[in-house]
């Protein structure tokens, strides 16, 4: 079968499955994330055989160390995957939520229902926990979902999703709510974001010239993660030692992670206070600092930061500073700079806090916090299917609601319109 | 200039001017709508003139009856303008609101702050008061816009237009937050609408056409509203009384609107009880009836229904009537046919309303209730910018919040992450 055929025919079963989707209860879907579990637990050494066919093609293509890892299933991942599906289980279910339902003058009453979106289709690269893990939160929220994961793990990836086929068969729940595309021809991406009749919305995950891609070729919605150039702003009438602590947290708890603080903004009134403390400070993490001309004169031992500096997510051990004469001046730098991602303010200042909070547009707004906050776990999500730099629908973490839209219910009593 | 050129540069301007737009305080957002409202109240004999030459230009080029209806500006549709401003300016301000704001284990506080989308492109067909509706929901939700309105009413518009810019700059806010595209060259509509990094949201209003266009070409997301089939249902177990009054209220009460519905369906049990009262109930109004076979077996005055009229939106007096052996049958009638809009169950069953409610996956779900209820003022939200049959960001009626997203916010004391 032709490529194109095979995914519209994929997106036809499950837009036809998503029927059942949204109409399963709470405990239906429990169940089958049980069945889906214990089924995998029982043919762990197939999944292990699986995944080392894929490992050690990978091997022979020559794959980096890196993407060699993110490819095994080790014991303890494959311990991970099962109690990931056991959380998704144990998290509440927001489909079906009914809010602010209140009688109007006409005496109907108007609210609002928590409902699926539909289908998804997550496009991701070489982790094959995504498919199991991307799997179940659509499951939980009552989707039917068409995974397409990378071709290095081919092989992980159907053997995840035959336990889930016949996890959900012994559950009694349709296959098709959740199905693999199992060819690794690429044209499968191409034809998967181009049926917005049978795919509602496409959640690439992977690096970014995949997720540019998609966004570009797409006619079906995207949510989407772009870069994560984060900010944090100390400002002049911070609390030095906390933005001292917050401020390295927000560089070194982890250097490859989108909420890493790429630039540090610093108030003029207060660099030649704090920034030879925190070069000090930051000494032992090995982060290499790159300045601006006013920082430079500062700090022992910065390189000048390019104009490209303040435009790079480097995801690696380095930080670019700017003193900035002003907050206004500080919104500025991030207005133009920020991929709308995370940005935090360090102040005791109420008012410039205050100000900070409301005119920032990013996806998460900081008070004396660290960037590094920002994910579904720590806002209590429970889970995550992603992070969106996207305006609409969902912005920053996006969990089991993220998956959700609302519809409008009205409740009459043969009540008619005058 | 080029337009696509001048269009760039309109949505430059607007880009920059969002900025002041989503940090005006309720008050001046307020004021700036009254300052607006004094200068068209002032300059009423003006825009009297400037949209004469509108209605003359459109008789001279021969535009129906129905077409210089919408156009013309009476004394009283300048009187209802000026209210809507007002009305507007006594609407609750949805930015900044802040909600569901709690302590998480780490000690942060996470929550979520309501805000403006950014720049809100409206192109719309021929109503010069759309100008002013659309511009006031787009001030008021502290958005900047870019108006584009039908070439038939481009001296009304640009009188409006002048009088919005008077009134912005009046209350000392920057006028570029509301601009209108001042030629009336169709490239406008194509420029406006692939110009993702100026313009956020296109919210085209006028005829479908006119709107499957737009979406189709769009690089920037729509909030639409395409068809309204909308479909009644009385159930096996409906109060018969308060079904004949429910469905002819929802058929007759306008025939016109996207909200009236368009097919009537009637579960087999009490079809021969019902039908002959709606029948003989609804003859005054001159609806013409087109049934399936076995209405027709029924009614004694109705027409064949083909598989065409199921998926038409008559916008006028003719409803389609279906007799369905089930509930599950109307469903799946209203999955296959329906546009997603609104649907009505009438029954007394409880049991068979909830499914209903659950299952059905339109914009706006009814218990024993006309669909006539399905607008912005009927659900309370003081105005509506439109109604969406789109599944992502805003469904059904959009009000002020429509034209608001939410960011996340996080509140610490120099917490950092473990």
């Amino acid at each position: 079968m032709d490529v194109s055929d095979y995914i519209l025919q994929l997106g036809k079963q499950a837009r036809h499955a998503s029927r059942q989707a949204r109409a399963l209860s709470t405990d239906e879907k429990n169940k089958a994330l049980h069945s889906i579990a214990e089924i995998i637990q029982a043919r762990r050494a197939v999944l292990v055989a699986a995944n080392s066919e894929d490992v050690q093609a990978g091997r022979e293509r020559g794959l980096s160390d890196a993407m060699l890892d993110r490819l095994i299933l080790t014991p303890e991942r494959i311990d991970g995957m099962l109690e990931g599906l056991r959380q998704v289980a144990d998290l509440a279910d927001p489909v079906g939520e009914i809010t602010d339902l209140s009688y109007r003058p006409s005496g109907i009453q108007v609210g609002k229902m928590r409902v699926p979106l539909g289908v998804v289709g997550i496009i991701y690269e070489s982790r094959p926990n995504v498919t199991l893990e991307a799997a179940s939160l659509c499951l939980k929220s009552g989707n039917a979902t068409v995974l397409r994961g990378g071709s290095e793990a081919i092989h992980s990836n159907r053997c995840i999703a035959q336990c889930i086929t016949d996890g959900l068969a012994a559950a009694d729940v349709d296959p098709a709510i959740i199905q693999l595309v199992t060819t690794t021809d690429r044209a499968a991406v191409g034809a998967m974001i181009t049926m917005p009749d049978h795919i509602d919305v496409i959640i690439p995950r992977g690096g970014k010239t995949l997720i540019e891609r998609i966004t570009a070729e797409a006619s079906v919605l995207v949510i989407k993660h772009l870069d994560g150039i984060c900010h944090t702003y100390v400002d002049k009438f911070a609390d030095l030692d906390k933005a001292l602590s917050v401020s390295i947290n927000a560089k070194t708890q982890r250097f490859g992670t989108c909420n890493t603080t790429e630039t540090l903004l610093v108030h003029q009134e207060i660099a030649t206070q704090f920034l030879p403390r925190f070069e000090t400070q930051i000494a032992s993490f090995e982060v290499e600092l790159r300045g601006c001309e006013q920082a430079l004169a500062i700090l022992s031992k910065a390189t000048p930061a390019s104009s490209v500096d303040w435009a790079t997510e480097y995801l690696a051990p380095i930080l670019s500073i700017r003193v900035v004469e002003s907050l206004a001046a500080a919104m500025t730098h991030i207005e133009t700079y920020s991929s709308a991602h995370t940005e935090s303010i360090i102040t005791q200042d109420y008012s410039r806090a205050r100000r900070f909070m409301t005119e920032v547009d990013s996806s998460s707004i900081m008070v004396n916090a660290s960037t590094r906050f920002a994910d579904g776990f720590e806002y209590g999500l429970g889970a995550e299917i992603g992070i969106s730099t996207d305006k609409f629908h969902a912005r920053g973490p996006v969990g089991l609601e993220g998956l959700t839209s609302q519809k409008w219910i009205v409740l009459g009593d043969g009540h008619t319109r005058a």
